[in-house]
């Protein structure tokens, strides 16, 4: 093969992985569970909600006409007629003209009533009610699908789903949600220099960092991470180690391999038993990716370097998984932020930069692709488009936040 | 008990709060499955890293020296006299003058050498390879210890940990990783007019959308929520739930109860079990929370509004959370905006405000707290400070995001 690798664009790469990504597969958690997980169906509300009209405050129902110009010391006087109970409706309880009845917060809003008067603005003689401020038509009331009306689309399929999310689902009955299956993504770290994490390094060895990164971070994006553990740059371990990996996932990433013989291996292994859709990235860093397909399953080559292996994830691979999650609007978590320097770029190529951000300030922390330390000490990404030559200071820039 | 509470400001209630949290507990967690964990204890790199000088590029090991003034038309001739296998340290390696060694990415450089130079700018003839550019000392080589040093601390205990933690936290030989027990918070759900999700409310009735809510919620704060279903407002069941969850739970939360005699009945069982110790914060929405200890277990009573039980799970429990998971800097998602209208408040008390955010401005989205739909209509929070009677259009203000 070449030394130099045929790049595509950025966008090209992500439409190769999109159209590869499996279809979502469905499946229900529960109302309490869902949180975070991608909703798989459209979701109308079942009922009204809220279902009746309620008070929201403690107090009396009333006929707002009659408190028309209440005060403190000219009080409206209301004769009190009974006591709404929580939890039920009470058909015979109604208001006619100068009469209340006793209402909790909550509470189904008797016939004839209008509008809630606070206790706190009411002071009781007996059976009369001082009423010693005016109520307008529907105040402290929560009307009867004020909320959400029945057969309203509440939320489209898609979402990702937040705590407050869980709580409208349950209001609208939706006690079983109906939500994508979380993608089971494999991890082949490959290389002889790595040892596991438990393992002390001899001289030339490195502990597998990339492994625990990529399991953490696909775990946090809400998919099953499955490690294959670490295996040797030889072509019998690679295929023994695919062929048990793409059956038992939905996508293989194969993590490692930095160097142009582990590439080339990778690269080879991929096409004897699928094929090669992409190899090069115009892409800084993460140049030397690769994108193929084993058994119709997405399998990719990410480059050794953590800090490429990173961008990687998050320029290419993050955009299959969302279709994979059938994900419509990703919450990419950015900030805006203004340049503090100059960077340069070649132009060509899409180029990730971590930066610090303090004050609004966004600092490049330029270091090698190889080093940790920039990926834990940056608080997250900006990128230079595919045609600029760099970015100048005082730019706005948005930071794509780890 | 009065019909007015007697409220207390937000910092105060918090520092109550604070100060019932249970200790954190330590277990140890897999360094794959760490990620949005809490940190228990310091971690120290157990070695340099990386352990030697490693090359970052596919290339020769060359002395630089060698290779001034090496250009396309003018190349230094160097002869190769061997390679560097990945993985280990073959002593036997070393280079003399104008001497190269082929290197591949992440290889151990071979004794002699001080610089790399990319295989791209070379060019092989037999065993002499000619070097088209200069290398400088020290160019393409990751030092020992460049990225992390021996004995130094990586991470201070308290940290949430991220992806990236993660794979410097195998680098650094931490397994088994020590991270903060997850707490157990027990939710009770009260109200005569509450069914679960599954059922079809009747007149008068509504479904319990907190439950689900403030478990969802929990889950992603990193503890483990147990919920205990709906009872009734009658004491007996009160005290028979509590009975169960206090012992079961590290924290619990009763949701509900948004009227007077619900909040009564919460008060009453917590001060018959245990104590109150906060009975109304000035906190808007939110006032009607209360803050107990029974058994030496915080109890809360939160209100049964949705819009108020969730700003007092942000505003008051998540510091007391943040205790008990021995949080040091919580990661409180935000972003600057500029108001787009001037907001009211009442001075003396705290008040959250929900907006929607759009091109860096943000609009409140002013709703009854009985509403579901602003919760989730609305991108986040802003807080206007017990001291204020309001902001002002214009204003720089900082969302809590979701």
């Amino acid at each position: 093969m070449s030394r130099f690798l045929t790049v595509i664009a950025v966008t090209d790469a992500v439409a190769v992985a999109e159209k590869i990504a499996p279809a979502p597969k469905m499946e229900t958690v529960p109302v309490d569970q869902c949180a975070g997980r991608i909703l798989a169906q459209d979701i109308t509300a079942d009922t009204d909600i809220p279902g009746f009209d309620r008070s929201v405050v403690d107090g009396y129902a009333v006929r707002s006409s009659d408190t028309t110009g209440a005060s403190g010391s000219s009080p409206a006087l209301l004769q009190c007629v009974g006591r709404v109970m929580m939890g039920g409706r009470d058909s015979t309880l109604a208001i006619g003209n100068t009469e209340c009845i006793y209402i909790p917060t909550g509470g189904f809003l008797p016939a004839g009533a209008d509008a809630a008067v606070m206790v706190e603005y009411t002071e009781k003689a007996g059976d009369t009610i001082l009423i010693k401020k005016p109520a307008s038509h529907g105040e402290n009331i929560l009307l009867k699908d004020e909320d959400f009306r029945k057969g309203d689309t509440v939320f489209f399929k898609g979402r990702k789903i937040t705590p407050q999310d869980a709580g409208v689902l349950a209001a609208c009955g939706c006690a079983a949600v109906p939500v994508a299956q979380k993608p089971v993504v494999g991890i082949i770290s490959t290389g002889n220099e790595l040892v596991p994490a438990s393992v002390v390094p001899e001289p030339g060895q490195v502990r597998d960092a990339n492994g625990p990164m990529l399991a953490a971070w696909l775990a946090e994006y809400g998919c099953i991470p499955r490690r294959y553990g670490i295996i040797r740059d030889d072509r019998e371990s690679f295929e023994m180690m695919i062929a048990k990996a793409v059956p038992e996932c939905d996508l293989v990433l194969l993590s490692g391999g930095s160097s142009k013989d582990d590439r080339d291996m990778t690269a080879a292994v991929i096409a004897a038993k699928g094929e090669i859709l992409v190899h090069g990235i115009a892409l800084a860093p993460g140049k030397p990716t690769i994108i193929g397909k084993i058994d119709g399953k997405p399998v990719f080559g990410l480059p050794g370097h953590p800090a490429s292996a990173f961008v990687v994830l998050i320029a290419i691979v993050r955009p299959l998984l969302d279709r994979m999650l059938g994900q419509k609007r990703p919450l990419l978590r950015s900030i805006p932020a203004i340049l503090g320097v100059n960077i340069p770029s070649q132009r060509g190529r899409e180029e990730y930069v971590r930066v610090v951000v303090d004050q609004g300030v966004a600092t490049p922390l330029f270091g090698k692709s190889g080093l940790l330390n920039t990926l834990v000490k940056s608080d997250g990404l900006i990128c230079i488009p595919a045609g600029y030559e760099g970015l100048e200071k005082g730019s706005r820039v948005e930071v794509i936040l780890w």
